[in-house]
């Protein structure tokens, strides 16, 4: 059997290493339009926040070593055409244009950066980061830079900014909403995130979207909708990613609101032809609507679900709750399931708490505040937690995944079993604070 | 209505402060022959050890602040008897015998240490640790000590162990089992922590208990069982507690195999006297059976649910699963559930398997390296869950805690969702390495 994978990305490769795993005879091909495989594109930021010393340290392994597991990976390849009928790609390498035919064809294409509407995007000094290429090159113009603005305060955004202003650049960061990390966070839980931007020195700008980059030839500043405008030499667009759908439409693919549809197999509705990561939609867990998950994360456990399915043994994927942590700075910030404010926008009335508690015993040195933000529905079912602090909050969110991927309510947490000892927690653990806070909204 | 506590640590302190904040009318007296209350007994060696710098920073509250909330703490109070019938207790308090009637008795009296057999158990230099005195006593006597001899490598033991050599001494810790914290850890586990105590420069002796002190007034010398001896200026014997159950047999109450009897509303079998803490027994909850839980996380919790029985409102506390971590040094280490041998013990044929993952992305600076071991039953559910490294064990087990308890097998595990970022966690969590692992040992 023949698989064509489409994408070096966390999905495409993963899906590769996990048939490999199962079955030592299927031949794989990877196809990407990138130079590398492997790499993480999370650690980006972190490598231009100086953390990680060079581009080089996030290549988990190089093109060439997939030989010895047997999978052909060519890179900057670019597939022009996809035949649902004859099973057949067709790609163009180095000017040439190749084709090769497939059993099973994988579609891992990922994302696209979404650039809002905005004049000048164009301009030298204008970036995306999608690939670490795209690091380098920032990295390099930041070289001779001396004022940067992030357009988007999402997560990536808020790493990126972080990052720059590391390197020695004033930094400002713009949103178009009221707050940081809409999407994961509640205002009031962003807002202390913003306040650690803003004491790290970095300019934020909420609820005004730039719509204008002027300069000739190089960016040289920026402006909002009302004619005030910053001075920049380098330019980062972090507004997201739209899923890139050519190749799925082009095979025929059912496609969703956002993405390529796939049932729990990670088959789409052409038969023979599969898809995973972000170029898919899933399921909320939640909500039982469909949604989408922009984590590598969830791309690998899809592969995962994949590869199981293209070598013909039982396989299911779950629905989601788009867990997520990041580091910025010193601060740790974590969330899973809905936001408040997107409960309400899904008809849920939700009940919520917000506590402050210590991340270790109240008198053992260097204990660290937490906030903790839990968000439960009318029955006290939990569907959201949020958590920040300077230490030991993704694993929070792991024990809250788990408590709302099996439907526990606020009381049945309270009750639970948790781990103590004065240097790594309090007594009476965080979450613990936090569920029976919200529990006494239900008396 | 009166309610009068015997006990001020974790159980009896945290009930009355529970009731309080459920009803402000209830009189509440609580007796203690400690001349603190409200102090955390775990947090004894971290003072030790100079992690906190004085005793007095562990008391949370002092007697007098108990005042504040109409509760009445009695020192140094030693209660000599209970009349279950007539409904009330006699304690000495600075000589004078004292009568006091309750409407509810609540034993909190918590364990005694436990002394095996031995010679010289008596002689100065020879010492339990109970309680914030005792601690003082040892760190007083380790200025002039040179030579120091830990028994039991239990949790408190090898935290004694660390907090004594942390003040410059000599450390022998001695445990008549051939493996540390045979509680909660497999011998393989516990074999890292032995290095890790090892290359502190504590020396560990394994399989051999000691059966003499030997020393005129001092104590001089330790000895095993075959005659060597090992020098010594001080002695701690941290060898186990037994629970107190002298007047919770005076009141009349069942007692089980170790400890008094409850039901899950943290009654004894006698009307209007209730148990909490280390004096009563729990169930396992993997087991069904009694155990003994030995957790001030265990009290705090029990003493949640007396409050709410004692003050008429539906109440339960749920089976045991004895979730513990603790800090040695840079380590840290943490369980639950029920340890290979103990399930082998009980007729569980466990499937087992140990992995080493890391604590943060592989490329990520100061990523650590973290050993977790995984014990299904034969159905592949989780029963057991062993963890240990230098940072993030601590929630991990609690993650475990929940799978346990809601009854998850590896298969189920594997299949969830984690937050991801290279600062914080692998893209695939250690949890995930660890239960992918042991699944495949039921293909």
């Amino acid at each position: 059997m023949k698989v064509v994978i489409v994408g070096g990305g966390a999905g495409g490769i993963s899906t590769a290493s996990n048939i490999r795993k199962i079955d030592k005879n299927i031949e794989i091909t990877v196809l990407t339009r990138d130079n590398n495989v492997a790499y993480s594109p999370c650690a980006i930021p972190y490598v231009l926040a100086g953390k990680i010393k060079s581009f080089d340290d996030i290549i988990m392994k190089k093109p060439e070593d997939y030989k010895e597991k047997d999978i052909d990976v060519i890179t900057e390849a670019e597939v022009t055409s996809v035949d649902s009928n004859k099973k057949a790609v067709t790609y163009v390498k180095e000017g040439k244009e190749i084709k090769l035919d497939y059993d099973k064809l994988v579609l891992a294409t990922g994302g696209n950066p979404f650039i809002p509407p905005m004049n000048g995007s164009d301009l030298e000094g204008v970036f995306q980061i999608r690939n670490i290429k795209d690091g380098i090159k920032v990295q390099e113009w930041a070289k001779d830079s001396k004022n940067a603005i992030v357009i988007g305060a999402g997560l990536i955004g808020i790493e990126i900014a972080f990052g720059l202003k590391k390197l020695g650049l004033n930094v400002t960061i713009t949103e178009m909403l009221p707050q940081i990390v809409p999407r994961s966070l509640d205002k009031d839980m962003a807002d202390i995130l913003t306040n650690y931007l803003e004491l790290e020195g970095i300019n934020v700008v909420l609820g005004q979207p730039i719509t204008d980059l002027n300069g000739e030839e190089k960016v040289k500043s920026a402006c909002f909708g009302d004619g005030t405008c910053i001075d920049a030499d380098m330019v980062i667009l972090a507004t997201g990613v739209r899923p890139e759908l050519e190749l799925a439409k082009m095979a025929g693919c059912e496609i969703g609101r956002w993405a390529i549809l796939v049932n729990e197999r990670m088959e789409t509705s052409v038969e023979d032809v599969y898809a995973v990561g972000d170029c898919v939609e899933s399921q909320d867990l939640i909500l039982g609507a469909n949604t989408i998950s922009h984590l590598g994360t969830t791309a690998v456990r899809q592969s995962k679900t994949l590869a199981r399915t293209i070598t013909g043994r039982k396989s299911k994927f779950n629905p989601v709750l788009n867990s997520m942590v990041s580091k910025v700075g010193k601060l740790e910030f974590g969330a899973v399931g809905l936001t408040t404010s997107f409960a309400q926008q899904n008809n849920i009335k939700p009940v919520v708490e917000k506590v402050e508690a210590l991340t270790r015993a109240r008198y053992y040195p260097n204990a660290k505040p937490m906030d903790i933000k839990v968000i439960c529905d009318a029955d006290g079912r939990i569907i959201g937690c949020q958590i920040i602090a300077e230490e030991r909050v993704a694993e929070r969110i792991d024990t809250m995944t788990l408590a709302i991927t099996e439907g526990l309510t606020c009381f049945d947490l309270s009750n639970m079993e948790f781990a103590y000892a004065p240097p790594v927690s309090m007594v009476t653990d965080p979450l613990v604070i936090a569920v029976e806070e919200v529990s006494k909204k239900f008396n």
